[in-house]
C-alpha cells in the first residue's frame, strides 16, 4: 500500500473516484493503492466467477451455511459466532476483505421476500445473534457489512418505497438491532438500504447516516451503499455515505468535483469519505493473508451441526419422534427430500461445496427399509400418479415422513400468501389418511400457515432453509441424534389477516405506512390478545423442562434474573430460557411483553441448572419522543420467564429506579397537567380563586365540579386568555409559568 | 344594518376586531352593525342564560332532541331533516343566528368521549344524514356550523394532539363527510377543530381551510374557530380562518393590525375575512324574525318519534318483544328507568323543556301491574339490598325489563373502557337467573361490550342517548307501538382489543397515529376477517324481510341498484336496505366492502317494494395519492345488498368504466413497470438486446429467466447506469424515456 495515498496528497478528482467502486466488487485502485474485494453473503461467500463469459449470477463454490432464518431459530450466539468465524476463514481464503452481511432487518411481515436472510421479528434476538456473527467474522480479519440500514423490511418497490415510520418505532424496533451491533461488535462497514425512510433515501439520509449512526452510536467505520442504491452522489456524500457501489461512476465522480468547486459540498466532507475508504483498504491489506485456506469438510460438518440446531419441532403428539434407527420402516415422501430447498434466491445464493439431501441421509442412518415416493412435482401441477404412489408407500411403511416446501423465496419480490402449494397440502392429507404415523417436514424461508391441516398429522418439523448440510441435519433430528432445541424467531399466525402488519403491507403509491408502530410480530399479537398457531419463542424438545420460581435483583443498574430449570426427561437437551418484561401502567404505550434476555442452556437428563439472565438497564428503556432520548421509566417491572412468549412458567416483579425526567410546566401545559404538579396545582388554585372573585365567579367550579373539570382539563393554560370571562390575561399566564419554574 | 359597514370603509383595526368575537357568544358589534348570536348545539339550542350570576354551564330551556348517536342509528335522512328544521325553529325563536352543529367527525374509536355527538363510523352515512340536518336547519333561516373540521375524533389532549393521517385516509374517510355536506347543503359556516393535523393546528391549516375547503370544494361561507382553538391569530387568518371565537381579543386584533402594517399579512386577506363576517351578519339579520316562536309540544312529540326510530333491537330470541299491553306483569328494574340517561356532558348539554322517564311511560302504556326496583345506585357502589329487591321483583313478574347505562360520557374526556359498570352487569345476571324472560335496555353514548353477558338474556335493546322524550320512545318500542328499525352506525366488537384503532388510541406525546389508515370501523373488522358481537348496519325488527335478486345498471355514470324486498311478517315495518361495494383486484388497497348507498323504506306486512338505491359515481372513487385527485378505477364492482354489513342477501356485479389515468414512464419507473407497458416493453427489449451484444452478455437473461427478473424487476431504469456491466449510460436512458413518451 502506498503510504502517500492520503486525502491530503490526492486531487479532488482522485478523492471522488475513491468514493465509488472500481468495478462491480472492488474499491478503486489508485496511486499504488490496491483494490479490495467486497462480496455478497451472508450465509456463504458468493465470490463472482471471473472467467470470460461466466454467469454473473453464479459464484465460486463456498460452504452454504444455514441462512439467517435458521441461525435465528437457534437462539444461540455462541453457535452463530462459530458460523461467523468459519465464514471469515472462507472469505480470507478467497481474498475477500468485506463480506456483505449480516442482514438484520426485522421480519415485519411474514410476506417479506427476504425474510430468510433476516433473523427475527424481535430486535433483541436479532441484535444479540448478529453481534455474535460479526464478532466471529471479524475475528478472522474479514470485515462485516451490517445491512440494510435501515427499515428495509420488504422487497416490493424496494428501491423507491418510503417506509413511513414514527420515531419511537424506529428507535425501539427498526434501528435497535443496528445500534446494538454497532456498539458491541464494531463492524467494519454498514451498508445503507435502497429504500427511503420517511421520504428520504437511506443513502441520502443525514439524520440516519451521520447523526444517529456516527454522532450518537459512535460508528467509526465505513458506510457503503447497497449496490445501485445511490441516486445522487453529492447528496449521499453530504449525508455521510462513504462508498458508492458498484463503480466506476465517472459522471458521479465529476459531480462531486463540481460540487466541491462550486462550494455546495464541503471539501472536508469529501476528504472524510475518501479517508474512510482508505482506512478500509488499509485495514483489509493488513488483515489479508494470501496463504489462508479453510477446511471444507470441517465447515460442512459445522453447517450440519448448526442446521440441526435451527430446526424447530412444532408438534410431536404421542412422542412419534424421534424415530428408532432400526425396526421401523419409513416412507420418505416428497420431491424435496431428494431435491432439497436449502437457500433462497438473489444476491445471497451460494454455489455449495457439497449438497446433502434428506433421503440419502435418512437412508444412511437407519437399518430398516426406506421407500421413496416423490409425491408431487416441483412445478406445482397435480400429479395423480405420484400422489397415489406416495399413498401406497405410506400405507406400506410403519412411518411416513413427508417433505413439503414453499416455492422459492427470493430477494426482489415479496410473497403473496402464506400457504404451501395446494398440491402438497393435498398430498399431506392423503398420506396422513393412509398412515396416521405421519411426520411433516417443512422447508421454507419464512412462516407458512399450518392450520388447519396440521391437525391431521401427529408430528411437524419446521426445517426452514438449512444450507448445504440440511439434509443430514434433518436426519439427525428425526432420529434423535440431535435433540431439537430451535425456537421460533417469528410468530406463526392462524391466518395472514391476523398479522399486525397485514393492513399496511406492502403499501402503495411509493409509501408503506408502518401502521402497527411498535407492535411488530408477537408484540402485536399479544397486544390484541389474538390466538396464534405457534407463538414466538416456541419449540419442543424430546425431553421436558420444569421451571422453579424466578428471582430478580438489580446489579450495577442491570436486572439479574435467576431461575432453576430441571430437565425432567430421560434425555439430555437444551432449553432456551426467555425473559419478557412488561410495565403495567406505563406512561407510554407498551407491548404487554418484550423479550429482554434469554439463555440457551444444555441440561443433562435429570439435572437442574440455575439459569442466569442479565437484562441490561438500557434494554428496559423506551424512546421518549418529547425528549428525543432513551428513558428508563421507574416502576415495578413484571419479568415473565418461560419457554416461549406464551408459555410463561414463572413471574417476578422488580422495582427499577427511573431516569430523572422533568417536563417543565409551560403556558402550553394543560390545566390537567398543572393540577398534576404539586406546585403548579397550588399556583393555579390561587389564580383561579382570585379570578373567581371577579365578574365571572362561576369559573370557580372548574376545579370543584369533576364533570366541569373533565370538560376543561384538556385546556392548555394559554388558551384561558381566549375566554374573556376567565379574566386571565397573557401577562398573568406568563407570571404563572415563571412562578412554576422558579 | 349599516350598509356602509364594508371592508373598504373600515379601518384596519375595525376589520381586525370583526374577525374575533364581541363576547362569548356574539360577533363584534361595530359601526351600527348588530352582533349576531352563535350558540352551542347540536341536538338542542343551548343558549346561555344571561341573568347576573347565572351558571355559565346551563342554558335556557329548549327541546333536547336525540343526540347524533341516535340520529345516526335511524339511517333516515328525511327524519333527520325534520329534526334540523325543528332546531331551526327553536334557534330562530331564541334569536340564534348560527347553531353550532352538526358534529360529523368519524367515530374512529368506540372510546371517543364525544362519539355521542357524532353519527357513524362511516363517512357516507355521516355525510348523507348531516346533509339532511343542515338543509333542515337552514330551511328555517338559521345557519349551521359544520364541525369539527377536521379529524377531531378524540378528546384526549384534544387541544394539542396532532392527528397523523395519510392523505388517502384523510380524503376517503375523515374529510369525506365534510366534503359531501359542504357541496350538497352549503352550510353557512364551518367550525375548525382544536387539534392539529399532521402537525399543524386546524385553525392555522392553510391546506385544509383554503386549498381543500374553498378552492376544491367551493365553500363560500365563513370559517369560525372552535371556542379557544386559535393560538396565533395572524397565522389563522392567513390560513383562511375568518372568525375567532370567543372574544374580544384585543391583543390578537392588535397583532393582526401590526402584521398588515409590517407586510407579513396581506391586507386583502384580512379584508376577505372581515367581509365574510359581514356577510354572515347580513345573512343573519335578513333571516331573523323577532316574532318567531315554536311549538314545544309538537317538538317533544317529534323528539319521541325520532328517538324511537333510533332504537336498535339487537336481540329478540323467541319473540319476547314486543310486550303485550295487558295481562303481562312487568318488573321495571334499574335506576335509569326512573332517572334517564338521555344526553352527554359538555357544550351540547341541554336544559330540556320536559323530561320523560321510561318507568312512567311504561306504566302508562300497560294495563298490567308494573313493579319498580332501582337495583343499583348511580354511584356504582354494590348495594345488596337493592339487588335482592330487584331479584324478587323479577321473580314475581311475568317479564323483567332491566335498564342499564354507562357512566356519563362527556366532551373533554375519552372513555377508558367499553364495559358497563360491574354492579349493573351483576344485576343483569341475577335478574336473568330469576326470570328467563328478561329484557335489557341500554343507555349509552357509544358502544358497550355485550359479550358474553347477553347470552343470559333473550332480548337486548340498544337505547343509546335518546333526548328528553327517550323514556316514551323506549316504551313505544317495548310495546310495539313502534316497530324498531334502527341500525348500528358503529360496530359492536367482541372486545376492545379487536378494534382497528386499538393500538393507536389515543396516542401519546402529542401525536396520535391513524395507523389503521382507511380501515376505520367495519372496514377494518372486515379486512381482518374478525368476528364481531353485532356488525355495522345491524338491527332487528318485529317483522322479517326477504330480498329478491338485485340488479344494477349504469345510469348517467351512476350505478342504480334495484332489489325487490318483501315484508314476510304480519306487521308493518321499515327495512334499511344497504348497498356495499368492493372491487376485487383493485390497484389500491381497499376494504372488502364499503357502504355506497342505502334506502330506508316502510313496507306494509305482506307487501313487496322495489327498492332503488343510486350509487353516485363519485362515491366509487378512491383518492389517488400519486395524482392527488379522485379516480374512479375501471372494473367489475361487486355490489352486495343486504340488511347489515354482514347480512348480505344478494350480490350483483356491474362493470364501471374507469377515469382515464395515464402514468407516464420515467427514468424512475422500474423495469417491471416498463415491461408492463406495451411500448415500454418493446423499447426495453431492444435496448437490452443491444446491450447484451456488448461485454456483459449475461444481462440478456434478465428478461428470459423469471428468477432473475423477480430479482431485478424492482430496479428503476435510471439505476441501471450504476451497474457498469449493463452498458447503460445516463444518455441512453434519457433517450429511452423520450422514446416511450413520444
Amino acid at each position: 500500500m502506498n503510504a502517500d495515498a492520503r486525502p491530503s496528497t490526492l486531487t479532488t478528482a482522485e478523492k471522488a473516484s475513491l468514493t465509488s467502486g472500481g468495478d462491480m466488487w472492488h474499491t478503486t485502485a489508485l496511486a499504488g493503492l490496491p483494490p479490495v474485494t467486497l462480496t455478497d453473503g451472508p450465509h456463504g461467500v458468493r465470490k463472482q466467477r471471473t472467467a470470460p463469459g461466466a454467469d454473473p449470477f453464479t459464484g465460486e463454490p463456498a460452504t452454504c451455511f444455514p441462512p439467517a432464518v435458521a441461525l435465528g431459530s437457534t437462539w444461540d450466539p455462541e453457535l452463530v459466532h462459530r458460523v461467523g468465524a468459519a465464514l471469515g476463514e472462507e472469505a480470507r481464503a478467497m481474498g475477500v476483505a468485506v463480506l456483505l452481511g449480516p442482514g438484520i432487518n426485522l421480519k415485519r411481515s411474514p410476506l417479506g421476500g427476504r425474510n430468510f436472510e433476516y433473523y427475527a421479528e424481535d430486535p433483541l434476538l436479532t441484535g444479540v445473534l448478529a453481534t455474535a456473527w460479526v464478532r466471529g467474522l471479524q475475528s478472522r480479519g474479514v470485515g462485516a457489512s451490517l445491512k440494510h440500514f435501515a427499515v428495509n423490511s420488504q422487497e416490493t418497490d424496494r428501491m423507491r418505497v418510503s417506509a413511513d415510520v414514527d420515531e419511537r418505532t424506529l428507535r425501539e424496533l427498526y434501528l435497535r438491532a443496528f445500534q446494538r451491533v454497532v456498539q458491541e461488535a464494531r463492524p467494519w462497514t454498514v451498508m445503507c438500504a435502497y429504500n427511503r425512510i420517511n421520504g428520504v433515501y437511506a443513502a441520502q439520509h443525514h439524520w440516519l447516516l451521520t447523526q444517529v449512526l456516527r454522532d450518537e452510536w459512535g460508528f467509526a467505520g465505513l458506510v457503503v451503499s447497497d449496490w445501485g442504491a445511490v441516486v445522487d452522489r453529492v447528496a449521499a456524500v453530504r449525508a455521510g455515505l462513504d462508498l458508492t457501489m458498484p463503480g466506476p461512476d465517472d459522471a458521479g465522480d465529476r459531480a462531486l468535483v463540481r460540487a466541491v468547486e462550486d462550494g455546495t459540498l464541503s471539501p472536508a466532507t469529501l476528504d472524510t469519505a475518501a479517508a474512510r475508504v482508505l482506512a478500509l483498504v488499509e485495514r483489509a491489506v493488513a488483515a489479508a493473508d494470501p496463504d489462508a485456506a479453510y477446511d471444507a469438510d470441517a465447515h460442512h460438518a459445522l453447517a450440519r451441526e448448526v442446521a440441526a440446531r435451527g430446526v424447530v419441532l412444532l408438534k410431536n403428539d404421542g412422542g412419534l419422534l424421534p424415530l428408532p434407527t432400526e425396526g421401523v420402516s419409513i416412507a420418505v415422501i416428497g420431491e424435496y427430500a431428494r431435491t432439497p430447498r436449502y437457500q433462497g434466491g438473489g444476491s445471497s445464493q451460494i454455489t455449495p461445496t457439497r449438497l446433502d439431501d434428506a433421503l440419502t441421509e435418512i437412508t444412511a442412518l437407519t437399518s430398516a427399509p426406506v421407500t421413496f415416493a416423490a409425491g408431487y412435482t416441483l412445478d406445482g401441477a397435480p400429479d395423480e400418479r405420484l400422489a397415489a404412489e406416495a399413498e401406497r408407500a405410506a400405507r406400506a411403511s410403519d412411518v411416513a415422513v413427508v417433505f413439503v416446501a414453499t416455492a422459492q423465496e427470493t430477494e426482489g419480490a415479496d410473497r403473496d400468501g402464506l400457504d404451501l402449494p395446494q398440491s402438497q397440502l393435498a398430498l399431506v392429507e392423503r398420506v396422513a389418511a393412509a398412515n396416521p404415523r405421519t411426520v411433516v417436514v417443512l422447508s421454507n424461508g419464512a412462516v407458512v400457515l399450518t392450520k388447519p391441516w396440521d391437525r391431521a398429522v401427529p408430528a411437524l418439523v419446521e426445517g426452514w432453509l438449512l444450507g448445504q448440510a440440511g439434509g443430514g441435519a434433518l436426519a439427525d433430528v428425526l432420529f434423535g441424534r440431535v435433540n431439537p432445541s430451535g425456537r421460533l424467531a417469528e410468530t406463526i399466525p392462524l391466518k395472514l389477516a391476523d398479522h399486525p402488519s397485514y393492513l399496511d403491507f406492502p403499501g402503495e403509491a411509493g409509501h408503506v405506512r408502518y401502521g402497527e408502530g411498535i407492535h411488530v410480530g408477537y408484540r402485536g399479537f399479544d397486544a390484541r390478545e389474538q390466538e396464534v398457531a405457534y407463538p414466538f419463542g416456541f419449540g419442543l424438545s424430546y425431553t421436558t423442562f420444569a421451571y422453579g420460581a424466578a428471582s430478580a435483583s438489580v446489579v450495577d443498574g442491570d436486572v439479574e434474573v435467576r431461575v432453576p430449570v430441571t430437565n425432567t426427561g430421560d434425555r439430555d437437551g437444551r432449553e432456551v430460557v426467555q425473559v419478557y418484561a412488561g410495565l403495567p401502567g406505563s406512561r407510554v404505550r407498551r407491548a404487554p411483553r418484550e423479550l429482554k434476555g434469554f439463555a440457551n442452556v444444555a441440561i443433562p437428563a435429570g439435572e437442574t441448572v440455575e439459569v442466569v439472565v442479565r437484562v441490561a438497564r438500557a434494554d428496559l428503556a423506551y424512546w421518549d419522543t418529547r425528549l428525543h432520548r432513551w428513558v428508563v421509566e421507574g416502576g415495578d417491572y413484571v419479568l415473565a420467564v418461560g419457554a416461549s412468549s406464551r408459555d410463561l412458567r414463572t413471574t417476578v416483579t422488580v422495582r427499577v429506579d427511573g431516569d430523572d425526567v422533568h417536563v417543565p410546566l409551560t403556558a402550553d401545559s394543560t390545566l390537567g397537567e398543572w393540577m398534576n404538579d404539586p406546585k403548579g396545582a397550588e399556583l393555579l388554585r390561587q389564580a383561579f380563586a382570585a379570578a373567581a372573585a371577579g365578574p365571572q365567579g362561576a369559573l370557580a367550579r372548574t376545579f370543584t365540579d369533576p364533570a366541569v373539570f373533565a370538560f376543561v382539563g384538556s385546556l392548555p393554560l394559554n388558551r384561558l386568555s381566549a375566554f374573556p370571562g376567565t379574566s386571565f390575561s397573557a401577562e398573568m399566564i406568563e407570571k404563572l409559568v415563571a412562578a412554576a419554574g422558579s
